[in-house]
């Protein structure tokens, strides 16, 4: 049993962070874990993407064999990642930054939107992005994910990170309740 | 050409964050770089890997294919990962807290005491190991490294870190100066 997750999107936006908080989240849940960053010359501004793989085992094999979720934060991010989805996976992306996607299983959410007006701050879009990864991921818990930020996150930083992960989930939960994923096509708002 | 550097210790040494800034100094660097850390269940308290692989063309496959350098913190973290070095490989190690160690190439360091002593500081002990990498790596340099502390680092502690970097770099040139491979058997002690 294998469950991976790919995080993607620009430089900047705290993807590698979020790929550690959620690494470590799966260590709490006592899980096998690997991590895996990816660094072009074009990192720089460019794609950045940040894969974590779970599994009861040990994990041989660190390269996708296909994604459950992919996370994508911006238009270009998900478009490259696309051809790596297993074909049941889940394409969660940010509604304002990626347009519509050619996939069947899409949440949308307002992630870097919502972390401005509610959070107050854009720099926690990452954390409200995981945030929303877990309604729909059995591997990974909130408490988990709170216990990984606690130990991870500058002290003077966590209530702020930990209320944003607290903000996704709540989106996520909520959409959840609303959806069934054999009636839609493409993407849907919160 | 491909260049890996295997960084290994116990859970709260700070080897993953210390694969972190290693990985993106290979950013600066403009290398193609792949990160990868592995957590065992074990992770929490056990062995921790990070792994940095350079590169001057993208890499498909990232898994090793043989350590041009281990760093290891404790016996156990040296022990296990021997048998993944290049035969030509270096290996670096805590001159306190590893014995012996069966490889013809070893340079030993006492990180942990150094950081205690000089510092006043054993968490940098991470970051003065990655100083000691420098004088024997050709992929990153110490400007590099210092500008991904100063990125990745909270603010209040990015001196402190700088700090360990620069002691651990002058400790490892001057045991470099002094070096003969060909000659040695065995750990040698600044």
């Amino acid at each position: 049993m294998r469950y991976e997750i790919r995080l993607a999107g620009i430089g900047g936006q705290g993807v590698i962070l979020a790929g550690l908080v959620l690494a470590e989240a799966g260590v709490f849940e006592r899980h096998y874990v690997v991590h895996t960053q990816n660094y072009g010359p074009e990192a720089r501004g460019g794609t950045s993407i940040s894969e974590v793989m779970f599994s009861d085992a040990e994990i041989d094999y660190p390269k996708t064999l296909g994604l459950d979720i992919l996370l994508a934060l911006n238009q270009d991010a998900c478009a490259k990642n696309l051809p790596d989805m297993k074909p049941e996976g889940l394409v969660i992306i940010d509604s304002d930054l990626v347009e519509k996607v050619p996939w069947g299983k899409v949440v949308s959410v307002p992630f870097s939107r919502r972390a401005r007006e509610k959070l107050k701050n854009q720099k926690v879009t990452n954390m409200l992005a995981l945030g929303t990864l877990v309604p729909f991921c059995p591997w990974v818990s909130s408490r988990s994910l709170r216990k990984a930020i606690s130990k991870r996150m500058p002290p003077g930083t966590i209530q702020l990170n930990l209320s944003a992960l607290q903000e996704g989930l709540k989106l996520a939960r909520r959409l959840k309740s609303s959806l069934k994923f054999d009636e839609i096509e493409g993407a849907t708002e919160v």
